[in-house]
């Protein structure tokens, strides 16, 4: 018999993805489903960057350069400076999607057996690169009561050991919209350099932040040979599927051997790439209305769901996302009794189910995640499915 | 101190990339470099598909199914019913590039530790997959004399282990340019079924077969769960910078597995999978012209090649690849050499060692791999510049 690999069997499937046929089903029966289940925004991709893939002149789509185009990279430079981030081009690799910069920093940094901690809830792709390179996941839970603040440095020195590695953090949060502090980052520099390790610093929802500063891992003087930058564009332009990110580092070690993971795989994106040098030059005011956007969209989400009873959303600082305690049994079979027995006025809605965010086994059974990816209309409706949905759903607990 | 993880460390860099800084210093000093090292075609990538790209109508570029976009998996499967291999949709899954179909093959497939078979001179990223997957290669050698044959089975049977999980096949083959005959896709068969191997088959340059009937491994019967097809339309439409290929099986436990890594990195490229949609609608005739062109250039080389004093070049079958042996104690320095020490009328010669295509240690010293994706004239030049080189290079032998 021939025989898949370990890693193959153990991958995790998307936790978000697996309602997907529920959802389907329930469309079929004619029922309107709002998706807050995943963060694909309902954003326009800006106009102008659709327009620099149209007028480019190409005759031949060549590969470009492992680490992407240098016009690119010399661009992104730019944008960096704009956000207080100091770097060169070539301390850049273009890559595909913000996924493949995770996946280098895996492979980079990380031996098969080694452990990364990751405060939980977090993004549940984690689980699958450490999956892909053997990495264990040491989660530290955070927690709803005080909006997911970072967990107290004594967590982190209880979890380390001598196979830990590296700390991954993302701030804007997904899933929980909290934005680190910049106490909290400095707290992050002094446990990675007290036990050495690499801090993984994911930073895709950079521009969406509305209560407080956002401090990069790159803005922390003394940490320069720690720190990883993990980025995209997907969220910043609302270009998810453009497919565009960046692995970013001054240490020239990790840098030389991430150019090699990315030479194996020749070159990121090329239409892609045009784009993301084009979003550069977009207005800083460019930012403005989705930002003003999301900030309403939060606040009538959180004021919403604050005033079902049972209910308690901590108000997310940024990203835009929420994580909501709800009064139920079990957040998985929640979300699918949403699709699969539910609807008030030919219309239901779909969350994502906080266990997928934990690492930690039992936990996030009442919890949820909201994405406010839709316009407020369509995000008032949603509350009133789930509002509905609260009153009659069988597992509801008080 | 931080360090780097130990595949980080032995992953190998590109071997066809080092030379990359002498050929700067050469355009540098006025230097002309006709650019044989390299698979980037120079044929135009078709108007057709880049327009398909400038009037799609998108507002949001979104993230696509996981598998890819359903309608272009749909298309493929027209496409790969008009080259006799019957798939369905949800069989496919398109990917960035051939490269991701490549490593999601070894990260399904096969554990740490495992071996996976591969006839050599092969293409070289094989080495840097293997590597990041933790996958021990056992290279088995073909050799020039018969135009890199497949090597006997006796040969396969000498290095299968009980650790052995897979062979890897390119035909029509990178670097050797070697077409595989039915007769060898069926001594393969009998040796994946014998020892319980899959048989990941790299068809990447399936359209350009100039002697001899192009077999496919989706070709045969009773193979069907063994077979992971690994494709990109890179080399198909001449648009290498799309990223964009496909993993292609019947075996559902795989594709199951191989969903789950797709999973985790999202989507493949959007803009890219509009233009592989697009290609799919091509007339038949489309590839008549470029397939002429690759068959002429392919006859300059070989005919230039053989006429030079102790340089041999079999006729390869397909691809756009040549090996030859050339009368020199190192190709490494000799193609270095060229860069560096070497011009003729203010020209010379890029051409890949062949040392970097093999995987045991001292092979390929005295072969070169040449692309032959320049135009006649530049080809003729180039063969001027490698004629006239080897009559002065130190280093020759005989």
């Amino acid at each position: 018999m021939l025989s898949i690999s370990k890693r193959g069997e153990q991958m995790p499937p998307s936790p978000i993805r697996k309602l997907v046929p529920y959802a389907e089903a329930a469309k079929k029966r004619g029922t309107k489903v709002y998706h807050l289940n995943i963060g694909q925004p309902d954003i326009e991709t800006p106009p102008a960057i659709m327009d620099a893939v149209r007028h480019a002149d190409i005759k031949v789509l060549e590969y470009s350069h492992s680490a992407g185009n240098e016009s690119y990279r010399r661009k992104l430079v730019q944008y960096y400076k704009s956000v207080g981030i100091e770097v060169n081009y070539d301390q850049i690799i273009i890559t595909t999607g913000g996924s493949e910069a995770i996946m280098f920093g895996f492979f980079t940094c990380l031996n098969p057996g080694d452990e990364v901690i990751i405060p939980e809830p977090f993004y549940a792709n984690y689980n699958g690169f450490a999956c892909a390179a053997g990495v264990n996941v040491a989660p530290i839970t955070s927690h709803i009561e005080n909006g997911f603040a970072l967990p107290p440095i004594d967590d982190f020195e209880k979890v380390i050991t001598s196979k830990t590695k590296a700390v991954i953090i993302c701030s804007p949060n997904n899933p929980t919209g909290y934005l680190y502090s910049k106490e909290e980052m400095l707290a992050l520099k002094e446990i990675c350099l007290k036990h050495n390790l690499y801090l993984f610093s994911d930073e895709a929802y950079r521009e969406f932040c509305y209560d407080g500063e956002y401090v990069s891992a790159m803005h922390m003087e003394g940490l320069e040979q720690h720190v990883v930058l993990m980025d995209t564009i997907s969220k910043r332009y609302s270009a998810c599927g453009a497919r565009l990110g960046a692995f970013v580092t001054k240490n020239k070690t990790v840098y030389d051997a991430a150019m090699k993971f990315a030479q194996a795989r020749l070159s990121p994106p090329g239409l892609a790439q045009i784009m993301g040098e084009a979003a550069v030059d977009l207005p800083a005011s460019y930012f403005d209305a989705p930002k003003a956007e999301y900030l309403s969209r939060r606040n009538l989400l959180v004021s919403r769901l604050n005033k079902m009873k049972g209910v308690f959303c901590p108000n997310p600082g940024g990203a835009f996302y929420a994580m909501a305690q709800l009064p139920i049994d079990d957040s998985d079979q929640f979300c699918q009794w949403l699709l699969e027995s539910f609807s008030h006025n030919g219309q239901t809605v779909m969350l994502a189910p906080a266990t997928g965010f934990y690492g930690t086994a039992g936990l996030g059974k009442n919890e949820v995640r909201l994405a406010y990816v839709l316009n407020l209309d369509a995000l008032n409706k949603a509350m009133d499915c789930l509002e509905q949905a609260l009153k009659i759903y069988p597992g509801r607990i008080n």
